[in-house]
């Protein structure tokens, strides 16, 4: 069994890395969606396993001492992080594993796993930012300002990724998605693990 | 205009290569598949500039001599041969170039070109292969017996490839190849020069 592609999907709010990520995982049913850990309390809804492994604060920290996420951060009073045996585990698998984590968290991957494909998504102009970011039409000049910095910041460590997508048409945008994911399945290392099988039928004299 | 990509795409007879590039045009109209020049004469029906640039044996002997050709061979009394300017002027233009050609040549435009994409078509079986090539139902066991071992000859070479295409279903395997296409193009280096103004553009604060 070869094992899966860790994935790293980064964007700025207001890119559609969301709804790209959903409509992927309808096309390749295959490929999973890392789910972190975090300490903040689950919202109405949210389920344990499903949104996030809700963790309590001594015992993320301990994990964190321990080496044992990918990537981490702290957001005000609380922690998000990714921990390694989550993924390793569907890798080993021989599944696609998706991360959607910001440049920070992607620098924190790719220095502890530097094979990781790292997709930036991107809007298809700023003007096109500037309305999805207001799009509720009922926030202040001062908020859609500060969505439009935050989001500019996320977009200038567009060049520390492998692939860029712009998602202007969303059908295409997700087409590109996929095909990243299909290439990288063609290549001659996954390739003659997943179908040793036939290459060596394929091979042999006589047949 | 960022440049295109070279492709090299090798099989074994019976593979499906010829019909898989021919659908892969028609859903990126924009690639081109590279003429080679020959010294052997047109066939009926044969263009000029089409199917082959047609040259006579001294002229060809000279662009050997003065390396302009990418890769050539000579098939008995024939040359074969692929001209550099020829490929150089599309990719300048921003066109993705195939070049179907074997292990051999492969060999010669892989050492001349390193940065060429190299995709190896393979049948999904040794039986569906003999199937494949004794289809006509009219060639003696001895021909079909030399076709599947220049095929496995041919075959051998999968190993020197970048990518791997099992043709077992058509329409997948066009998929699989349109996908290597496509991903190639989203590349941050491809990308960031394409689409350079629109990456002004949102990195521009205030927008």
């Amino acid at each position: 069994m070869s094992q899966g592609t860790l994935y790293i999907i980064s964007a700025p709010s207001g890119a559609g890395k969301t709804s790209l990520v959903k409509a992927l995982l309808q096309r390749l049913p295959d490929v999973v969606v890392s789910v972190s850990n975090t300490t903040r309390a689950p919202r109405p809804g949210e389920q344990d396993g499903v949104d996030y492994h809700f963790t309590d604060k001594s015992e993320f920290e301990r994990l964190v001492e321990n080496g044992e996420f990918l990537e981490y951060a702290q957001v005000f009073d609380n922690y998000y992080g990714t921990r390694r045996a989550t993924v390793q585990k569907e890798l080993e698998a021989g599944r696609d594993v998706i991360l959607e984590i910001d440049w920070q968290g992607a620098r924190q991957v790719a220095s502890a796993a530097p094979e990781a494909v790292k997709v930036f998504i991107l809007p298809p102009s700023s003007a096109a930012l500037r309305e999805r970011l207001s799009a509720r039409g009922q926030d202040s000049e001062e908020i859609i300002e500060r969505r439009m910095r935050d989001a500019i910041s996320e977009m200038s460590h567009y060049d520390e990724y492998h692939y860029l997508i712009f998602n202007d048409d969303f059908d295409i945008a997700v087409d590109e998605l996929q095909a990243i994911f299909i290439s990288r399945r063609l290549r001659l290392e996954v390739q003659r693990e997943r179908h040793a099988g036939v290459l060596a039928g394929l091979l042999e004299s006589g047949g």
